[in-house]
């Protein structure tokens, strides 16, 4: 029986199992991984968080003592980002004593991003640039209906519309798009009404996991096109940092836009820790 | 912030958080149960198992200093009984030594009961007697089909239909049925098929819930109704008890149906334990 620490957190109710594996020792793979992820046969969770030092992922080329955030979504697939875990990840680093600071520096597979906790118990996290495309897509739904969605990526790919009836929307069923060739990989869709200036709700469809209470990339996109579309081009060099807050089902945080990045502050809460047990026939 | 020592357990994925609260001190209220048993902002489970004596039970008047399994459903109800919760209850006193073997007795809402840890791992746990009504009642899912059913009681009320087709059953949405005074609380609707000889499949609906991994009591009420169908007639002072295996979608259980009472035999293992931290604003 394979007994290993963990904990249990949220950032916005998208939940995740957090646990420390300093020197790459453990061997979680994608069987572990589910097992843990498992919402009544194991702890259950939205993903997994590994807290590895750097230095053991191949690849990696930057400080090698650093943290590294191996996320793995609850399927075992490896996932580049997650802006609500990484949240969840500092308050982690934080609560356990492995780091400290005004700002920690955090290794991830888009590169070091910085986590700032606040006094209120929120967590700011460097996100990363976004990128617009200047093209529109159209997103069919399952019901038939199509939209026109504005293409953001945010370290992975989303596709906002704006909708004013978002309590009636039904996402439960995977939408189609096109051009087709514009999400190889699939796509995020986020669903948009504005609520008042500068703060709107959103509803989120994540690929391969169909709607979430939360997608952390998702609401910096859906930030990013509701700025473009109200005039605030965040994009220019000379423009001012644009805040937006977005409320999804989770809860609420606020997108910063800036220029070079976009950064996220929202709640990070470490909700249980313990000692697992994997079952023997992995 | 409350900080409480919990485990995690389940039985056929049936899943349950155990909190040990020997002398009544921990005040565990409706909404304590509900933000423990959230899935995305708590630990997440079916339910939740208070470990108590069961002297602080009011009414009680049994031995005071036996453990009184006090279950409550993940939205903070009171119920009756739980044969897959009886089980990790079983289990978690055992490895928490805090009752020993070969078999413990526990209080429950419907009396004393008795569980008996077998080597494999599994768990056997005496159920109560079960009840079969002479007439059958008419269910009507919202789909407009009708099913004729056996009214079971095993502590709770069930309805029980047998239908070859179980995989292309949709069970999402409650049932109706008549007579309706039959079950003025509601009902637990399983759908059951013959696998072979004394072993069946099934699908179960819960009351309140919507389909689940599998319900203790529905194994039995399942295996009852199977049995009479088979001419096994369990209720007469003179027949052989008579065993069912009946699988659910979480796993495999053995019900072994004698005239007074039912037992039911299964897994039950407990995959975490440690520390949980309530929000302050409950």
């Amino acid at each position: 029986m394979r007994r290993w620490s963990f904990a249990k957190g949220h950032g916005t109710e998208n939940d995740f199992v957090l646990i420390q594996d300093r020197e790459s020792m453990l061997h979680i793979g994608e069987a572990e991984v589910r097992a843990i992820c498992d919402r009544h046969a194991g702890i259950g969770a939205d993903g997994l968080l590994r807290a590895v030092k750097a230095k053991h992922i191949e690849g990696w080329d930057g400080d090698g003592e650093l943290w590294f955030m191996d996320y793995r979504n609850a399927d075992g697939s490896i996932a580049e980002m997650c802006g609500n875990g990484l949240r969840v990840f500092a308050r982690y680093l934080l609560d356990e004593g492995l780091a400290s600071g005004p700002t920690l520096s955090i290794a991830t597979r888009i590169g070091v991003l910085e986590a700032t906790p606040y006094r209120d118990g929120r967590v700011r996290v460097s996100m990363g640039p976004v990128t617009v495309a200047a093209d529109p897509v159209t997103v069919t739904r399952s019901t038939g209906e199509t939209y026109t969605a504005t293409h953001v990526e945010v370290g992975d790919p989303h596709a906002v519309s704006f909708e004013d009836d978002l309590e009636g929307l039904s996402l439960l069923v995977s939408p189609t798009w096109s051009p087709a060739e514009v999400f190889p990989k699939g796509v995020n869709l986020e669903f948009v009404r504005g609520v008042r200036d500068r703060h709107i709700a959103m509803r989120v469809f994540e690929r391969g996991v169909g709607e979430t209470r939360s997608c952390g990339t998702g609401t910096v996109a859906a930030a990013a096109a509701a700025a473009l579309r109200d005039g605030h081009d965040f994009r220019l060099g000379s423009a001012q940092p644009v805040t937006y807050r977005v409320d999804v089902l989770g809860g609420s945080v606020e997108v910063e836009l800036h220029a070079e990045q976009a950064f996220l502050t929202g709640p990070a809460v470490v909700v249980a820790h313990g000692e697992l047990s994997l079952p023997e026939e992995l």
